[in-house]
């Protein structure tokens, strides 16, 4: 049931600006026209009802010749009407999570006609950016003015507009104001505490503060492996219990820490309203597209896209791509170890100062490879998987970050393993690259995947964190340009990524055990013995570990609670409708004559009659008419 | 919401029985009368507002001076609004499951005034057993007449009455005519077919239906492990590739076939609405107890118990208790191994017949011990599992089977494993005992464990089970007393087990394949070579298996997308609900003089105004409550 408001007023001069469009310098009046156009007219007439105008130059009062930034806004009214479309939920004063109305906003808490704070900054500029997104073409053909740029029905025009260049980006604006007072409580000091993360997300949005709330959360549980790991390093222990211990700490340790992390996650997603967000129930993502049809779910227009040719293109095309690409890769890997003992081969057969130079060459040549590997592997699979059409942005994500990390992985620790298990060589594994959660995704793999050989990853990636957790700030207020903000209840594939990788490390790190001269010392008879013994230790280790995540719930008691009671609540709203669609279609038989009276089932003669009465008020109806069905019967004994 | 149904006659003589309540001999009349009235009043006097009777004997046409035995049943009224006080789901006529509710009963698929045919009578059977649950103390503190039966308010009284021992047993009745159509199309023709599962539902409901369903599934997906199998046996097929050809299509046959089944459940049990049925807001199983309180999530009164309390019980004495046992079961097979080699020893030096006589005692006294272990067990099982206090049937069931299930598992096949891999005797091994689902679990424990060694386990299994059908079906309907209906979704935590034991087959399978002298012949200088791979292989094969359960969902598109549309239009209901209620509050306000109406919000100045208008429709009156914020603004260029 979309709201139509013809009401608002589009034309004000001078608002709020929250979001920039930059346009193309030579784009022709004509678009420009009618792109304000849509931007501003009438939901019910295709636009999206914003307010729009050229910004303004600094010491000009007038628009320059060549303007090509515009600046987008929206009146208060139209921005709650725009959080009751893309379903923001809020707290109500009975501290329950509601999707928010415009027409229940008064049961909001924090609500008042007069205070702009009760939606933050970062909501704000989502609604827009949504409003934006959902500007579909109607009977247009192309985009005025550029006859290539076609349009077809359900075409969303920012995305068009976007891939012809006409439009260059869409940004959300800053706030000087509230990124000085954000930064003053974020990183400008010095001690540590906790991040202000409700504050983040206020600016920035969930998906940004659930990162820095993560970074923030792994850091302090690498404490505890950074401080068992220091005296292995100092003492150089080496015998072969205390590293079952260190081993079965770190199992324990990375199993807890990532459902502890999805229950501390769902507490605050809860509290952002994020967890209950049914974002599967919004319009697709832009990049969607399909034939108009109607949503079986929703029952909205929108594009349609058959799911079984989405599972084709990614069974079919994308899993063999990814699959070539991870060999080709490990064959780039075998060719550099080849040329690494080419090279070590004739520097020890010549000892000249060449041959010593040569010995890099290899690892250069390599670095490079890599590099442009990961370039072009990238920009392959964000088109592949915008290709697969996925109809939810959190889905195009995920299928992106999974084929990413996936090639990440295999470059980063390829060479590790094959160092460890392959050459064997422990010294050149303790050696010791990384964009955000991948970042920490790689610092995991590092600190637990190997964590027996070098103790001290964990200490180095706490000081790592620390010095991250400050200069990731810095980048995201000062030099990134701001992301537009991203409701999200989680962190998605990664917790994925991470509880696979704790699976991994499980195994390597009995491997590397098993593998250690002290533990082989034990066994100097039968090496059979001694593999047996670790694999058996590692099945039971792994067998601890499901157990663990199968009996840690996913969510507090607490927040299943609220869930359920949610579930409940709308089980029996929806039973209400039915009632009263029941009672408002006997009204109108009623209406009619009352034909259709069926002779009444014995022992409630007048329940349907009752039932058929008009029920003004479905909520207090159901209770009502049933009292109604009580007859004048005998006494009960 | 409680219905309250006054109106009902409970005092016809004549009815339909469908439950049988048998009381102790000496009951008092004193207690007949108090059960009687308790059963029959009036719901708002505390009562179930059911029919009651004596049996009468078919002779006489009078009661019997010590009748024990009564008769239940309710008017299809009383039937219907119990219907919707258990939660059941129906197909309405737009095809949507929906939760049945008397009021709008005329909406359903199937539903006519005159019509008994509506609920199955595993329903009505059901919704009496859980309106007689239902009967709670009130004021009462005993039982009349028996002032050792404790009564606190909120206490099941059937329980107390059962526990107490006034009550013998309560059963539903069995209908001769529908049963010999039931046996007609089920078990009487030896022909191979499918068996009717819907009908079985009809009759003993969902629970009983889902496990025939599941044990004809479960024999037909043995068929292809049975014919790959046979070769294998018959022509003494002993190489490397193939046993490994075997293996590895027994873990994606395991892997799928379980996947297959959820998916194929789901359909089936959302086309009998418990799919959809929400047994969590029911009222809590009679054996619950605890303080009267408020329920949070359904906002009923009923009793309450902390789930820190049970997570305790469960944690910190059942859990222990469990391990205990099994090490006492592993503990008492080290005996009769021990047992077993020393009568073998003796017997071998005096080879007397004496002595060949007591070859057979250990295992004579084995079977003995382990048949009183598994009594005392489930005995304990069941009375820990009944102390832990589970809100709802499901949760104890799925606690008492994993308890149970453990243990079983342990007992059939620790002395198998200890064949296996202690003994290696892979003779002793292939020689190859089985109630209902542990029947099916332990079969499919030896078809997947073992099947490398043991192909024809699968054939063997595939024979069984088309007897146990037939000799299952025969129990149910001619030896058994009819159980009570019990609506579930799934086989619970089945599923689980099941699962389970196709990871530990991959283990064992691979295990097995290691060991066989073909394999080892293949490594005849380093066993450790050998066990590296097969361990690796081992990984590989594990890490298909979870990729592919996480690859398959565990429904079926159409019906994910029923269940989304569902939760869609149950959250719009209760947005619907909550407009109304603003609107109403508005009216009263509106009545009081308005005095608290606020400055209208630039833009949409009428829109508190308008909203506060009564609005006699909820489901129509959003968007007209919208379509009147219709200003007579500029228009839009």
């Amino acid at each position: 049931m979309k709201v139509t408001l013809s009401a608002l007023n589009t034309h004000e001069s001078s608002f709020t600006p929250l979001v920039v469009i930059e346009l193309a310098q030579d784009v022709k009046e004509e678009t420009k026209e009618w792109l304000k156009n849509r931007i501003i007219s009438r939901k019910k007439d295709g636009g999206a009802q914003l307010l729009f105008r050229p910004l303004l130059n600094k010491y000009e009062k007038e628009t320059l010749e060549n303007q090509n930034l515009y600046l987008v806004g929206a009146s208060r009214i139209r921005l709650l009407l725009g959080a009751e479309a893309v379903g923001l939920v809020k707290e109500c004063s009975d501290n329950t999570m509601r999707a928010f109305m415009y027409g229940t906003r008064h049961n909001f808490k924090g609500f008042d006609d007069d205070n702009d704070d009760f939606l933050t900054m970062a909501e704000r500029q989502f609604i827009i950016k949504h409003e934006l997104e959902s500007l579909r073409a109607r009977d247009e053909k192309m985009i005025p003015g550029y006859p290539q740029a076609k349009l077809y029905p359900g075409k969303s025009l920012l995305r068009r507009l976007l891939t012809s260049g006409i439009v260059i980006q869409v940004f959300p604006l800053h706030d000087n104001e509230a990124l000085k007072k954000l930064e003053d409580t974020w990183y400008t000091r010095f001690t540590l505490k906790y991040q202000p993360i409700d504050s983040i997300r206020g600016y920035f949005g969930e998906t940004i503060a659930l990162y820095f709330g993560f970074l923030e959360y792994f850091t302090f549980a690498l404490v505890p492996v950074a401080v068992l790991g220091l005296p292995y390093y100092l003492f150089v222990w080496e015998n072969y219990d205390k590293y079952v211990v260190f081993a079965s700490f770190n199992l324990i340790w990375s199993t807890v820490i990532l459902e502890v992390w999805k229950r501390g996650c769902a507490s605050m997603t809860y509290r952002w309203g994020t967890l209950v967000m049914k974002r599967q129930f919004e319009e697709p993502r832009p990049g969607y597209h399909g034939v108009l049809g109607i949503n079986a779910v929703t029952g909205r227009e929108e594009p349609l896209y058959p799911s079984y040719k989405r599972q084709l293109r990614i069974y079919l095309v994308s899993l063999p791509f990814v699959c070539l690409c991870l060999y080709f890769s490990l064959f780039v890997m075998m060719i550099y170890f080849d040329m690494e003992a080419w090279a070590l081969d004739l520097h020890e057969n010549s000892r000249s100062e060449w041959t010593s130079i040569l010995l890099y060459v290899p690892s250069i040549i390599y670095a490079i490879v890599i590099e442009i590997m990961n370039r072009l592997y990238r920009y392959a699979a964000e088109f592949l998987t915008s290709w697969e059409n996925h109809r939810l942005e959190s889905a195009y994500q995920n299928h992106l970050i999974l084929k990413v990390l996936v090639f990440n992985f295999l470059n980063c620790f390829a060479s590790l393993f094959y160092i460890a298990f392959v050459l064997r060589d422990m010294k050149l594994l303790r050696q010791g690259t990384f964009d955000d959660y991948l970042e920490l995704f790689l610092q995991f793999g590092y600190v637990s995947l190997f964590s027996c050989v070098y103790p001290l990853a964990a200490a180095f990636a706490v000081l790592n964190n620390l010095t991250e957790v400050n200069s990731d700030a810095l980048k995201m207020c000062r030099v990134f340009k701001r992301p537009f903000s991203e409701p999200s209840a989680s962190i998605g594939v990664w917790q994925l990524a991470f509880e696979t990788m704790s699976v991994i490390s499980v195994v390597t790190n009995c491997a590397l055990i098993g593998m250690s001269p002290q533990v082989n010392a034990l066994f100097p008879e039968s090496k059979a013995d001694l593999i047996l013994i670790v694999v058996a230790v590692e099945h039971a280790l792994l067998a601890l570990k499901f157990i663990l995540a199968f009996a840690i719930p996913d969510k507090p008691r607490h927040i299943q609670m609220k869930l359920a009671r949610l579930e409940f609540e709308s089980l029996e709203a929806l039973k209400q409708q039915q009632m009263k669609h029941v009672a408002e279609n006997l009204k109108e038989d009623w209406r009619e004559g009352g034909k259709e009276e069926a002779p009444s089932p014995r022992g409630a003669p007048h329940a349907r009659t009752h039932a058929a009465q008009p029920c003004s008020g479905a909520a207090a109806a159901q209770p009502g008419t049933w009292a109604n069905r009580q007859l004048p019967g005998l006494p009960s004994r």
